[in-house]
């Protein structure tokens, strides 16, 4: 987790950006350490060294190393649970390829997978694309990235994030080979790095989450269908308790034997509402009750956290089959539901004073960019405005691009760049909007 | 894995031992922080905060949770892979009881996890004790070790240790509840936390490895069998060099069905004998020669890591049994090898010169012992000796207790401690030794 001074500094895009928000332990004990050491922000800089050491040849390669850690960035900015925190957990995959092709090609692949980690595992839409120069990762070639939509207000977050190193850092670390098809010439090593961190997680509860509490879509939940019993009063016979307590364990016991992660909920000194609650607030994706009337009727009522609805499914007809279907189906109507709203919050929007509405209807805007820092620079201040505080508006932060596309609009592409003050020739449609 | 000096300062023991070796940010980006923040050297007072907060109730108890991350050391000698770094990964457990009773009870039972890990994974054999009052935990009621021995040096190693924490953090963090049979009486939880690091690792290298590399045990070798192709030769026909390459494939995967982890090494650059030597190195229990004579006998060639012995084993008749006997028979022979070693290092001493003859051959020492640190001071001091260094002996350091072992030696219990020095009555056996 430690980096010298030295090898963070090596690359200086990488360190310009990162500079001033890393941490430094400066003391051990009551020592006064003779030089600081950095914690990781990232790890490139930690591991490329021995990268340099373990390629001698293009035999070694490629390299492909992914690990799980944690990582420190100093935040000055209010902390936010798993949205801005001083130290978070990710993956951080660091790979090197003999030739560049092969690396691109790998930064797709990674993409695609973060996307289906959203898609597939968390419920959520996603745009693919590629981050501006302005935006990119610190000593990357190129940064490709998932965002994601928050609805509630508006803003875009950046799901994960894949890059393509180039030589930046091959050639700072020297990490390189001879060429074999050239002897006596040195190639560096053609790099990518990729991470997905926990801020996934506030996402997830930024996306999902309802008044209530969690809202966890069925394929990551934990607990995918808790069980409770129900209906047991005073005047329940004690033979009739059991036997409600014993078909609720039965249930269960055939769900997770099906494959489901359920569980019963059999505590005595909680009433059933207080489960009730106690369960949303924790999201599990169904709850399934089983009262007097349930067992004389052989069947379960199944009620939908994130929908409310509410279905009956009968004990003894296909009970994991039909659970089964009703998990993959919330996960479905998570998905579309999400879909629709990010689908209805985007716009292709073609000039600036639409922009700034849109922006204030917590839109994200398709919009023409010509892909200049400078430019975008210009766009976020402009964006900036007063008025965003006294609407309401959570932040009165600006504007700035989340990815360019890689499917970019059907519409023609116009001459001119969206900001009014911009004489540069629009090349892309770029995604605008607040962000995380 | 930041914790404020409030916090880490809480249980004064505690500190007192971690203080010299704690690392402190105090500057992040260019900014000078207010107050200090201490990276964890262990998590109980960064855990424990919270632990306060979800006990509210008896019915909250027992809270079970272990983590996967880094800690932080900082230590001034001279760092040594595996075995003593700065920064270093483990798992720890925090665990909290409504009874002393209960807790006292998985202190045991993780112990003898513990010793499991090493016995049956690791192939290294250990002693299981209690840690004397001077080598407990800082904030402990008591700890419980497992203990290796490693022949090299003739030094102990400590191999995981689990504590009772009695209730000395549970009364500084207040994490209490009130007493369901004494309704209004408050009562403090019964804590313990256990842990076992990467250190494991630097334990068995030290304990199995030889002057050629590695040699792992095969119960924890992600290749348990390299399988390589011998015998090509410039005369050797395409067809029987395709022939003998494909065998090497199927017999590959008919280990891999088996269930053992094998590898094919089929490189064309690089000679048989060097990819010998290259799987050595990384310590493969098992290397699978199959050339021209063994295709023409059916059978492969089987060489063992650790023993260097050798055996045919027939391609057709029951191969994966035999090979998965093969990796039990290394296990086992492993095991015993080292715990042969081990006891012929494990001397039972009654007297003080005695004791200090067998501590420069190398061996551990069960000595009668009074118990108390400043006996054990003082019999580190007295043993710490100049001779040691001429004799060639890696440290002058002096022997200290490894631990109290569960099982006494038979042996009646002498009066006398050890130390010459000391007039107290001896209390137990204790395991002296130098150590890691």
């Amino acid at each position: 987790m430690f980096v010298s001074a030295d090898a963070l500094q090596r690359e200086k895009t990488h360190i310009a950006d990162f500079a001033p928000e890393v941490a430094w332990v400066t003391r051990a004990g009551n020592t006064e350490m003779a030089e600081a050491i950095a914690i990781r922000p990232t790890s490139e800089t930690v591991m490329y060294p021995s990268y340099a050491k373990w390629v001698q040849s293009h035999r070694d390669l490629p390299i492909k190393l992914n690990q799980w850690c944690n990582v420190v960035r100093w935040e000055f900015k209010h902390p936010t649970p798993f949205l801005r925190t001083r130290e978070f957990l990710w993956q951080e995959g660091h790979t090197a390829y003999q030739t560049r092709a092969e690396a691109v090609d790998e930064v797709f692949q990674i993409l695609d997978l973060y996307a289906k980690i959203y898609t597939d595992l968390m419920a959520i839409p996603v745009i693919k694309g590629r981050k501006s120069e302005k935006e990119k990762f610190a000593g990357a070639d190129f940064t490709t990235t998932v965002e994601a939509y928050v609805a509630i207000n508006g803003r875009g977050i950046q799901g994960a994030t894949s890059h393509h190193l180039g030589q930046n850092f091959s050639k700072m670390f020297d990490i390189s080979f001879e060429d074999p098809e050239n002897p006596g010439t040195k190639v560096f090593a053609h790099q990518n790095s990729w991470g997905l961190s926990t801020r996934s997680i506030g996402a997830l509860i930024m996306i999902h989450g309802d008044d209530n509490g969690l809202v966890l879509p069925p394929h990551v939940a934990a607990i995918q269908m808790i069980v409770i019993p129900v209906g047991i009063t005073a005047q329940t016979s004690d033979t009739e308790r059991k036997k409600l307590i014993g078909k609720a364990q039965e249930i269960t016991n055939a769900l997770i034997s099906g494959g489901i992660r359920a569980e019963a909920d059999l505590r005595e000194n909680v009433s059933p509402g207080w489960k009730f609650n106690s369960w949303e607030l924790k999201g599990v994706p169904v709850r399934v009750e089983l009262g007097p009337k349930e067992l004389a009727d052989n069947e379960i009522l199944a009620v939908v956290r994130f929908s409310g609805k509410r279905q009956t499914i009968s004990i003894n007809d296909g009970l994991v089959d039909k659970a089964k279907e009703l998990l993959e189906e919330i996960h479905l109507d998570m998905y579309k539901k999400q879909e629709q709203i990010r689908d209805e919050h985007l716009k292709l929007c073609l000039d600036w004073s639409t922009f700034l509405t849109y922006l204030d209807d917590k839109n994200l805007m398709l919009s023409p960019f010509c892909g200049q820092p400078e430019c975008e620079e210009q766009i976020k201040d402009a964006s900036k405005r007063e008025e965003s505080i006294e609407a309401g508006i959570q932040a009165a932060m600006g504007a700035k691009t989340l990815c360019i596309p890689l499917e970019q609009p059907k519409q023609e592409l116009p001459q001119a760049c969206i900001n009014v003050n911009c004489q540069n020739k629009a090349q892309f449609f770029a995604l605008f909007g607040r962000s995380y």
